[in-house]
């Protein structure tokens, strides 16, 4: 795979970008990360992405021990030396290892890394075209309560035996509820409902979950240029049987921006014909995929 | 460190183990494992921590490639190799990598690891000795309708951020609640309350979480020895109040057994003296390290 890796304070392939097993980021999943991806050469929303990757490395105690502007740079340099025009591009920094015989997580030397590999898509444009087939899982998402999910984390093993639980049902991925009938969040994406106006030419109203959820850059995108278009956005619980309601569903993703949902447990969205997703997801993804033009939003891999 | 590790089919020294930053164990903490100890040259009751481990690879669809009798080898193998009479010896799968630009696990190729280092300790002989000082962290443990706590699992961000709530709050290690009032478990241990006997000679009576943790093999060993000493021993929810009255507290660990704690929230255990745990810890811990020289239990670590 084209790709290019940084890890121990060295630039390295992809085959050398490896880790102790004994560093707590594995053996704890005690780490936190974040992506940013690059689209036809240039960076998308890249310090909101350092904004959350810092606040959330202040709040799990991490010290990744280079500056913002470090690690920007780092970022940069992956990309320039992957070669790649469209790239994932992950930061995330490790608790390390204790010292010998330690079990204090104090004693342990955090370990920043980076890597740029090719833009990974939650589904690629062929697939978007005929919509993604979503299945409410049985397990319930990790609460706040236990992990933060504000903190993006690794935490993932509810989402993966979803994601098993999905492709036994026929479905292509999964979104997880809170265990009390609300919708929460799927392995890298949020979800929104979208429901018509309630009256003819009345706007259009979007509902994604407030709580529960990774606060994603490509879900805040979507929410900023919704009320740009005049719709509605209301940021609250979601209930299950509210998203079978919907007119329309989108999930929100860095691997993608905004995906549509075909069908839900196998029944079509809205009652909507297959490959036809509804205005408002049309709308949003061209002018999602349209910010990546704006100067404001998008700036160059340096060269 | 002493010891060693047995990675992509090979045995290799501590600091070569190591695995792709791109694997599932790691990216999305999608992995299971066992810890045997080796103590004195001899495994303790090796065949249950094999039975638990090739259960949980079971419920995680997760295939080590190897037999039985081929990871029992292995286990052998890395302890002799490292030359350590006290080991602490862990068997791990992970999801491995999938198929490029692929997030579907089941492209995965999994993979199987061990390693032996020295016995780590929960707390060590001298600390054993004063007890340790407890603390019931803010953080809810991860509920059981998200991740399984009976499928051993490397989900520790709770644990974490409630080790440095215990830090802070002058404890040395912690336990966490279910979020309703109920004791589960802490980092890597299994917790019991004693209630001396309700009459002068009547039997003292053991409590320990009966859901939302793991069913530890040390748990389970001393949960014996108490019945064949004729105490009482309830498998139940345990209130947080009820473990605050408690006459004695002990944690149960692969990494030491029957570890005794000192205070609770800074409240010495049972009204004692410092150093005194109480007749049921003293008597329990005796029991259960001479069962190390029973070959019912301990078999030779092969030359």
């Amino acid at each position: 795979m084209q790709g290019h890796a940084y890890i121990d304070g060295n630039f390295v392939a992809l085959e050398d970008a490896k880790i102790s097993i004994f560093d707590w980021g594995f053996l704890h999943s005690d780490a936190t990360y974040d992506v940013a991806h690059v689209w036809r050469g240039r960076f998308f929303r890249l310090d909101d992405h350092l904004d959350r990757f810092e606040a959330n490395l202040g709040a799990l105690r991490l010290n990744p021990g280079l500056s913002r502007a470090q690690m920007r740079e780092v970022m940069h340099e992956c990309v320039r030396r992957a070669g790649l025009d469209d790239a994932y591009v992950e930061v995330l920094c490790t608790r390390g290892r204790p010292a010998p015989g330690s079990r204090d997580p104090r004693t342990c030397v955090n370990n920043f890394m980076a890597f740029a590999i090719p833009f990974v898509w939650i589904a690629d444009p062929d697939k978007q075209r005929r919509g993604v087939d979503l299945v409410v899982g049985t397990p319930q998402r990790i609460p706040p309560a236990s992990v933060d999910p504000r903190i993006k984390n690794y935490h993932w093993m509810d989402f993966v035996m979803g994601l098993f639980e999905a492709y036994d049902r026929g479905g292509e991925t999964v979104v997880l509820t809170d265990g009390a009938g609300h919708i929460t969040e799927g392995p890298g994406f949020n979800v929104f409902a979208v429901h018509a106006g309630r009256s003819p030419g009345a706007p259009a109203r979007l509902v994604t979950p407030a709580a529960g959820v990774l606060e994603g850059i490509s879900r805040r995108t979507l929410i900023e240029l919704a009320q740009t278009a005049g719709l509605g956005v209301e940021q609250r619980l979601l209930p299950v049987d509210e998203l079978r309601r919907a007119d329309e569903i989108f999930v929100s993703s860095t691997g993608g921006g905004l995906i549509p949902i075909a069908t839900l447990d196998g029944v079509a969205v809205g009652g909507r014909q297959a490959g036809d997703f509804g205005p408002v997801s049309a709308l949003l993804q061209q002018r999602y995929w349209d910010l990546h033009d704006d100067p404001q939003y998008a700036q160059p891999v340096r060269g």
